[in-house]
């Protein structure tokens, strides 16, 4: 019997089997708790919320779980055995990572990866049958390969031994062309395959078994990249200032990747040495930075990069831990700053088969607008900076325990905070809804000045305006303070968003103008980006981030980029799109257009 | 005004422009002659005989060269100035290493490398056309190119600033698909492959300018390996006697390769990085060992390999000091037993294109025999063993100063030893004199004893019978003796030449009989091998190494093997036939037939 369950936020209908466990249920369907005590009730990181479901809880539960929480349903997931339908909701935290590419679309890809498994039984050789052994083993691949196959000379050192342990008969394991692994018959270990999004800020990876086609587990982390500069001009700055500055930012970057996977695969239960493949999105500095290439001229007019095409490159030879042999297989960028991420999300999209105007902007330290009509695509980038991403915020934090992660002006003000914590700063949701509710209420002018309580008419928001503190010539607005600590929005905060901000809608405006195109004739608007989709949309028209579309043509697609390097890791068909998209899609270079500054600083106003 | 000049004992006549120095013309033509001191007159390598071409002596040439030497016309090349036509007879060992793989079918091979330069002018990058480096590079190169082409990471990763330095025009090479080096425009560089062919014994490298097609040098070099076993299966069985011995071989031949290649560049004034590309064949068990595959399964029943196709291999993952981006391209073997060399042999012969029946030896370490009528080529591996190439032997030794070369019984004895000192030892092409010779005039009987002198009936052996000593129960006879030393031929040197006359004869006996041809039906047998060209055809039919051929139809063809591996370098249709061939010939497992050992034994006696 299966009991119908409702995970939310996602609002995603699940069919569980009644008896299963339901941290185990929802890794199954792709939806990846952080566990890194691997189910055992010790780390308390898989903490739901649960309506129906199970309406008990174990000795353990009542033990690690305050009286407050049991009381308004929480529970462990790995304890919680599931009897009954009803609903479960995911800790905001946990949903950004399992919406890291989570089927977007509802659209299921046919499985047609470049990692396949080939179980072989080869003739045994005798002395009127003298083929060499990979010559043998060859011909059989062959016999169903659309192409002669190849392999490494590792490999090819080891295959007589093997093939003679195993009786001559054993699976194959093959990216592409290469047979990359040879192993026993039956060996049932897994196959499995990662997708990579390099973003300036976070890096994200989703886990996939490669034989089923399911994700396996998602999960984010840090850049260590941006300890040598925010945003990607600074780290290609960073690349100038000696030699082996280069090397350092790649070998920082993989060592990162490498944490992540670690990770990755120990909460799942993985090893990375049966990951065969990777594929990778990004924004091309960063994969520049990825491969050790100089992306000095990136940052130069006419602004262009080394390398903008798909490639294939052995995993060992960028240092990814993965299996020796595997691949990284880069998705193609489309110009130096509308990268493999903005071909993701066209691709996760389908904007390049679009019939009807649709507009995607994905939120990033990058900022690239996509206007998408009958005649192609068109594409934009801004230089968003990383506000929406905690860099150079005052207490900007990224979408974790603690941030601020909505905001909203009462007569007095009301905000959630991640994990149900006191607050320790904001995130791009919290940033957004700040800056959009203090200019509605009237604590911030149009231009973005932070008024004082003198300056403040408006009577709803004459309790705010006690909050706003002036210290010297910085001004800043009070949102939360005890004697340990204050979080606060500063004048600079505002100026730092105004800027992502005017960027992003300079983008959108011109690229309507060069399509001739009005708001009026978008019938969609796709918010994607790692946070893309806890941003308010109500507020991101006030505050004049969007152009004011009615809020139902407006949806979240997550992050479309990491839906794009899923699909191109499980379907070569997909890749196949995604380098047309990267040679069709007509990209306008903001900086090269006279209309682009007053543009930009007519955006810089809020609500404008 | 060109002079015709006569170049024996390789019978080649050669148009030469009066007034040209003779050591450059020469090299020009393909004739390589050792000359370590660059042509300053120095190192006396470059010593020929001459009759006419030049009648006067250099002051240099009366210091250096000997009034004996003067008096029977010996130059030195490098001195002399071509004024009329005439005869140069090279002296032997470098007739050796010219004739490794020298154009011997006498015919023009269309050049069509896999290695080519491409010169290139590329649009700049503005901020229109933001294509990105490599993009726009390949695209260029792709307009004339069959597929898409590749590169590896290190050639990208500096891509950008090598283009803006030279302006965004330069040349390109590629190996196949493949940018290995970009170059400032008109660098004038040479574009050099090498052909290589690994004997058991022997290594030889034949040095090709990729732009013109000539070769500018020959050379050849003692396998380093001969110290852990003279043929192919001692090596083998090295490497079982413990972990890290099949590594160890790997880099004892590659270490051999890169010394024959430095000598071989800097003899030629060439350098190692500037080629790009070499191809490879030797028999199956070194190719093997080259690439440190598992050999052991070659040695045992049913005899089979790990790889016998056609590989390509990065020359960095072998060792191999050329172009760090270089490739070594293998050609395919037939079977265990028959190599590359043999490949390399029926296409450089031709064999497989023919309409009557044809024979073919290569005598190495093993002895190939080929077979080839219209109906396809027959080959079969015989192991002769190290004899013709001095393993083995008491007083064997390469083709080399000091060897006997060749030898004749007169009433007493008469003989040659290369460069004319006295006698060192003996070489494959006096072994086989020796022994016939002793044979036809009764010191050997037809089972290969040699006989006491009271045992020699023959009137005309008379003076030769007091040669024979006899010490214990080991018999020899001596050939050389005074104060300080002796050569002689022991007892056990005729029965290892019995051992390898007799597997080859009775390799040529079984493919005539699986061919149903007899010797009459037979209309040309080659002799192949780096010592082919020096065997006394007459004496091979009197030893009975082959059967009784017309002399006529007995021809040398040199190192076919390194012909074969030239053609390969110098045209990619060559290697479609070397494909072609080893997937279409028959290979004839001796050792799986029944009727190998009667005819093996009858085979060992001297005549038959």
């Amino acid at each position: 019997m299966k009991a119908k369950i409702r995970v939310l936020p996602l609002g995603k209908n699940l069919p569980v089997k009644a008896g299963a466990n339901l941290r185990e249920a929802l890794t199954e369907a792709g939806i990846s708790l952080d566990s890194p005590c691997g189910g055992q009730g010790t780390c308390l990181k898989c903490k739901v919320q649960l309506s129906g479901i199970c309406e008990k809880f174990t000795e353990l539960e009542r033990e690690k779980l305050s009286a407050e929480e049991l009381g308004r349903g929480w529970h462990l997931a790995c304890q919680v055995t599931v009897e009954a339908p009803g609903e479960v909701l995911l800790p905001e935290v946990e949903v950004s990572r399992a919406k890291a590419g989570f089927g977007l679309l509802g659209e299921e890809i046919p499985l047609q990866p470049n990692v396949c498994r080939r179980h072989f039984e080869l003739s045994r050789p005798t002395l009127s049958d003298q083929r060499a052994d990979w010559d043998r083993l060859a011909e059989y691949l062959e016999a169903s390969e659309p192409s002669p196959v190849r392999a490494e000379l590792s490999l090819l050192q080891e295959i007589s031994n093997r093939l003679r342990e195993w009786n001559f008969a054993g699976e194959a394991v093959l990216v592409g062309d290469e047979v990359v692994a040879l192993e026993p018959p039956d060996s049932a270990k897994d196959v499995l395959g990662v997708a990579l999004d390099i973003g300036t800020t976070t890096l994200a990876a989703g886990l996939v078994d490669l034989d089923t086609g399911k994700i396996v587990g998602l999960d984010a982390e840090l850049n260590p990249q941006i300890t040598f500069g925010a945003d990607v001009i600074s780290r290609i700055m960073y690349t100038q200032d000696g030699p082996g500055k280069r090397e350092k930012l790649q070998r920082e970057l993989v060592k990162g990747l490498n944490q992540l996977l670690l990770r990755l695969c120990r909460n799942t239960g993985k090893e990375r040495e049966r990951i065969f493949e990777a594929t990778v999105v990004g924004n091309t500095t960063m994969l520049h930075s990825l491969l050790g290439l100089e992306a000095l001229h990136i940052a130069l007019a006419p602004y262009v990069g080394g390398v903008n095409r798909a490639l294939c490159i052995p995993a060992e030879e960028l240092g990814l831990l993965i299996h020796p042999r595997g691949k990284v297989y880069l998705l193609p960028s489309i110009a130096s700053f509308v990268g493999a991420d903005t071909v993701g999300v066209i691709l996760a999209a389908r904007l390049h088969q679009t019939k009807v105007p649709r507009l995607a902007i994905d939120i990033g330290t990058n900022g690239e607008v996509m206007l998408a009509t009958k005649e192609g695509v068109l594409t934009a980038s801004t230089a968003a900076g990383p506000a929406f991403e905690g860099g150079r915020i005052k207490f900007g934090m990224r979408a974790i325990k603690g941030a601020i992660s909505s905001f909203q002006a009462t007569p007095s003000l009301d905000y959630t905070v991640i994990g149900g914590t006191t607050a320790r700063g904001i995130c791009g949701s919290g940033l957004i809804d700040l800056v959009a509710e203090l200019f509605r209420v009237g604590v911030l002018d149009q231009k973005g000045r932070i008024l004082l309580p003198s300056e403040i008419s408006s009577a709803s928001a004459a309790e705010l305006a006690e909050r706003v503190r002036v210290r010297g010539e910085e001004r800043e607005f009070i949102i939360f303070k005890d004697e340990e600590r204050e979080v606060t929005l500063t004048q600079q905060d505002v100026r730092e968003l105004q800027l992502a901000k005017g960027a992003i809608r300079a983008g959108i405006e011109l690229l309507m103008k060069e399509a001739k195109v009005s708001p009026d004739d978008i019938q969609e608007v796709l918010l994607a980006g790692v946070f893309g989709n806890y941003i308010n949309r109500e507020k991101a028209v006030t505050l004049g981030l969007i152009p004011s579309f009615p809020l139902e043509k407006v949806h979240f697609i997550g992050n479309g980029a990491m839906d794009g390097a899923l699909r191109a890791l499980l379907s070569l068909e997909e890749r196949r799109r995604a380098d047309k998209i990267s040679a069709q899609v007509h990209h306008i270079e903001l900086s090269g257009r006279p209309d682009f500054e007053e543009t930009f600083l007519r955006c810089l106003a809020l609500g404008n």
